[in-house]
């Protein structure tokens, strides 16, 4: 069963106590699509410019992604720039350039109109809406924001929730989108607005969800060494919905068994640059880290 | 199998968002005490003033505590006061008053000479070495501290390290001890000083324990309403080490249950002030609150 991805393809200049990358392939849509190859077939939605490499088509290209829907547009690929803090605690924007992505206005091609499942990523809300008028009856639906949207598209923003069944977030944004900072009763709130289950991201904690009347936590998973975090929530719900896609599970076992591919994903995403932890995995690699967050978790009757 | 704790006695005055509580029992000692009873026999070594008063003797006996090594000195007991941030993320000390505890020179009384396990609560690591002169081959020896030993009395620290079997610390004073932000890596360097397993105390966000060679993780239980955070890191060490004492595995596996069992505590004790979450638990609803942490985490294969 595949899956439809709408977000940003873009160049990032990236700086962390471990290093710097210039330039290099990044976008929600992106590592979305590389991480969620790994278990589905993936129909992308963006936009590049005439700058935007062959080399970078390539990592699409190599990992099976159709990308009928990534137009090329005149002018430069959306640009990003950003530095960590030493703990990497902390993010600074050092320069944002929409370039093409200022105008994007996401059209699906016929074949991605039937998709069963839509990950709409962190764009417009209003964009968010037209995508959802575009698809034909799909099974599942999950939607990330930011705080951007939530201040300045609030009203869009509820709008999309009361059409979605997933949304993906990080806890700051879910404090500020239920304007509470208890994460329970945040839940709480945004469940009210048309969700029927909510996955927060927590960093380097991990991941809680509220799926139903359930909670799940999974922890961060524990590395020796990491390189850049970049991408890593974006990576998380590429894992996340490409298991839900492939097990055709949406219950809440189903959600736990996806969040914690989820973040297996995004565990390899931080421990190197740009889409260098995620575009050369396997599914060995992968299901022995999946056993090693079973490994760290796992405990005994009382 | 009993436990000896040695530490603090106190009267708390604490500010939360969530309410005020003025000279009420306190102490890591105290707390401790309170959360291992529910497993095993405890014993405790700590000092009071003449202003202890009858009310706060009984809560100790109530809970079926040894407190022959309560020493009642002239003058006044040692007092805290604290204030938490409105997200409880952080706490300004509005004063500390040493009075008796200042002169603390712990001597077990000899009923307490060969308890099978010992915890050195945070105090002077000097006094810390000087129970474990006095104690007759201990099975099981856990240490907490905090910064101002770190950094006033390093040497000692070390020391100390190299006799006892477990730390448990919280995250900032594993990484200022180990010199390491990472978590992983300061673990490394920790074990290296001489315990076999350090158990990382994360707040809100759980613990993380290096046992030997494994890894295990556990969340902060998500609770929709919480009062006061004060004693939930000496709460869990009593959950631990009594689950430790009670069934005697002391392997990575005992550990993770041993672990489970003192978030459960730690869980009941921010939900009120002072002892009110622990005082009057039972049984059952701590078997309740374990089931409610394997619900939270268990998830099936990939």
């Amino acid at each position: 069963m595949s899956i439809v991805v709408v977000g940003s393809v873009a160049y990032d200049t990236v700086i962390t106590p471990y290093g710097r990358a210039e330039d290099t392939l990044g976008g929600a849509a992106t590592f979305f699509s590389v991480a969620a190859s790994y278990f589905c077939p993936v129909q992308v939605v963006g936009v590049v410019g005439e700058d935007f490499s062959e080399t970078d088509v390539d990592v699409f290209r190599e990992r099976g992604v159709d990308i009928q829907g990534i137009e090329r547009r005149p002018g430069r690929s959306f640009r990003w720039g950003g530095e960590y803090s030493w703990n990497l605690n902390e993010r600074e924007t050092l320069f944002t350039e929409l370039n093409v992505f200022e105008q994007f206005d996401p059209v699906l091609p016929p074949s991605y109109r039937e998709a069963p499942h839509v990950f709409l990523a962190n764009i417009a809300p209003e964009l968010q809406l037209s995508v959802l008028d575009q698809v034909v009856q799909p099974r599942l639906v999950a939607l990330d924001t930011m705080n951007y949207w939530i201040e300045g598209s609030r009203d869009a923003l509820v709008e999309v929730l009361g059409r979605v069944d997933i949304l993906v977030i990080n806890d700051e944004e879910a404090r500020q989108l239920a304007d509470e900072y208890n994460l329970v009763r945040a839940a709480e709130n945004i469940l009210a607005m048309g969700p029927t289950a909510i996955v927060i991201k927590r960093g380097e904690h991990g991941a809680t969800a509220f799926l139903g009347g359930e909670v799940f936590t999974v922890p961060g998973y524990p590395l020796r060494e990491l390189a850049d975090p970049t991408g890593a929530g974006d990576t998380f719900a590429g894992g996340f919905m490409g298991h839900l896609a492939r097990s055709g599970e949406h219950g809440p076992d189903g959600l736990r068994r996806a969040i914690v591919a989820g973040s297996v994903m995004a565990s390899f995403c931080v421990e190197a640059f740009s889409l260098g932890g995620i575009r050369n995995l396997d599914e060995e690699r992968i299901a022995a880290r999946y056993r090693a967050f079973q490994a760290l978790t796992r405990f005994g009757d009382l």
